[in-house]
């Protein structure tokens, strides 16, 4: 189960958006697998995709398409990948775009695709495009809730945020859905996430937004240093509210991209708190380095220490294990006199050594519950960077060490 | 227990070398955790220590006492790292040197001290003072075996090696051991090694022979990604047997690197095998970067990545998770068409995809035993690097994620 799991917030409908799913049998029977989200005609999107040398069939056709012009359909379907699969991978996740644009009456290059699953096996596209009649025919704007059903993988939860932001006379809506909770690290994780709001805003201004709201929330989030091949974040915007943003200088652009960063940062800190196995939800806070990058690299090392990582399972305040992780980060210069280490707000390590006001009892107490903050302060600048992450229990090892089935 | 393991070679005496060991109470009762390993004078040394930014007490101590001299003796307990401990724990190294130095009638910096434990706790110097004599007296050129329990802490089985090599007329021996067996990475695990030779050499010359040595050794091996506050490898030539290598060009020099290398090679991948809940020992073999460095990259990367680590434990040749981690390695290029994947010598991934005459069952066969190859081949270039690493179990959880007791 999630750490300190919340109650879906009641998902709205954005005017010009209809999500409707399918069991498309991909991989398994009697499973929602295939989901399609359409958009109407003057839409326009922005996306962030995977970093890896290794991106997936779809993330290639994605990008190609996106290139070309705007989507009117987002498809995508778990199961099954289709990564590490060539040349005939791409023409599978192309073959299924031409279906459904023949449905939908529209061209190939306005369908983006997207999968999820295990790596290495071809798209069973024949049961991919059977399925979607289904998944157009119940798209409606009230299907979010279930989209975000069927995007889960070893998720066990659904993910899903929503948010509302005024610019001008106008309200604003936005609403996304997320899935993710193994092979999470910065740069995009096995995660897809899907958000549409009915602004109206130039693809470029769209994609600044997105960049800016990213950078803080899905790129700060770490189950276990893993980074896939198929990860990306699609934002549609509809322009139906009547609502424009025209260029990014405006107090319009830095109200939507608050909201947006909300948006983003519900979702990537669900991802966290669906983390494989995780019992802890945890927040590595680094300040006082030379620059923003050199807090990131440490917190990032921290996050991603399997040592720190079972100590937190085990509610154990073992300090010396974060000292160990910041003492191996990959930066350049640090004088330990300097660093100070808290936990849960309690000062733990100070001028070289365990603080004078620290007791094993409070470290414990810190780390008794369910959200833990690992405060650091390097003491050499004024960068900062903040990182989510959650513990190593049994449960992933059990989760990720099962063979295939 | 450790993955494969051997049956440790008869330990030789080091003409000039003596070690003993004694139980002085530092963490818990009843348990060998002093070790002085005494030399006669006219021993060189040279040394490598971490590369953390929070280098432990001892660390520092030895790297000091080191710059001014030549070692009689060291002197590692186990029990308590201290680490993280500030001046007082600067102090507290150099006063237990002290003790020695008076016990042995030399000075203070001709003591190296080498500590492992517990991060942040006070060093018990009156305990550690107190088994002084008793390590000095049993101190006998028989005594390697002892020393290798002496500094064991996690580890299941002691780690020893011996190598002889003929220098002219003279046969050179070596004999090393070695204790680590979690927060085990490049540029030096929680690991300490000892390692002593009867041969004479100029300490600049047993240094360059000692960097060349940990370079594709204690260097290039990983159990858990994360880097200790105390590592440190040291090696001393007494000079007793006669033969001399007085620089780095002629042959001996090469032979004798060749010898320490072994030696070398044998306690880092014990150290592997005795990896935190090891089921399976690794090699991860990359050829074909345009670098050594390059595949050391991609190797570290699959070395390190909790998802293949878990597929492993599993026996679950889930390659995908193998191209996941080459795909996020941080290397600037890679095309994924020209990659080839192998298990135990089995193609696996080649042009892109799934190689035509891969089968699971091929693959499972592959993983169902303790010794695992995974080959990779980028096919952009000359260079090669090979990293141990073993697999990520229950166990590991289960030795991490226990409260210190």
């Amino acid at each position: 189960m999630a750490v300190g799991g919340k109650v879906l917030p009641p998902l709205g409908a954005i005017p010009g958006v209809r999500a409707g799913t399918a069991m498309a049998g991909i991989r398994k029977a009697d499973r929602r697998d295939l989901v399609v989200i359409q958009c109407d005609p003057g839409t326009t999107a922005a996306a962030v995709f995977t970093q890896s040398h290794f991106a997936a069939a779809p993330v290639i056709v994605a990008k190609a398409h996106l290139a070309q012009t705007e989507p009117r359909a987002l498809m995508i379907n778990t199961g099954v990948a289709n990564a590490a699969t060539g040349e005939l991978g791409r023409q599978d996740a192309i073959a299924c775009c031409e279906a459904l644009a023949r449905q939908l009456g529209c061209r190939t290059e306005e369908i983006l695709p997207f999968s999820t699953g295990v790596i290495g096996e071809r798209l069973p596209t024949a049961a991919l495009i059977a399925g979607l009649p289904a998944a157009v025919a119940n798209g409606r704007g009230e299907g979010w809730l279930d989209a975000a059903y069927g995007i889960m993988t070893t998720d066990t939860v659904p993910k899903a945020a929503v948010a509302q932001v005024r610019l001008g006379e106008t309200l604003v809506g936005l609403v996304g859905i997320a899935k993710g909770s193994g092979m999470i690290h910065p740069n995009m994780a096995t995660m897809l996430s899907f958000i549409a709001t009915d602004v109206s805003a130039p693809r470029q201004v769209l994609k600044a937004a997105l960049d800016l709201a990213v950078r803080s929330t899905f790129n700060a989030i770490s189950v276990d240093g893993d980074t896939s091949t198929n990860d990306a974040v699609v934002l549609l915007a509809t322009g139906q509210s009547g609502a424009r943003i025209d260029d990014t200088l405006g107090p319009n652009f830095t109200r939507f991209v608050g909201s947006l960063e909300t948006v983003c940062g519900e979702l990537a800190h669900a991802v966290v708190r669906d983390g494989e196995g995780a019992t802890k939800f945890v927040r590595v806070e680094v300040a006082g380095g030379r620059s923003d990058d050199e807090c990131r690299q440490v917190a990032n090392t921290i996050a991603q220490s399997p040592l720190v990582k079972t100590a937190l399972f085990a509610s154990d305040p073992n300090w010396g294990r974060i000292l160990m992780a910041i003492g191996r980060s990959p930066i350049e210069l640090l004088d330990p006199a300097r660093v100070v280490v808290t936990l849960n707000g309690i000062r733990v390590f100070a001028n070289g050594t365990v603080d004078p006001s620290y007791r094993e009892e409070l470290g414990q107490e810190a780390l008794a519950g369910q959200e833990i903050v690992i405060g650091v302060d390097l003491g050499q600048g004024l960068g900062e960077a903040t990182v989510f992450t959650c513990d190593l229990s049994y449960e992933y090892v059990r989760i990720n060490g099962s063979y295939r089935t």
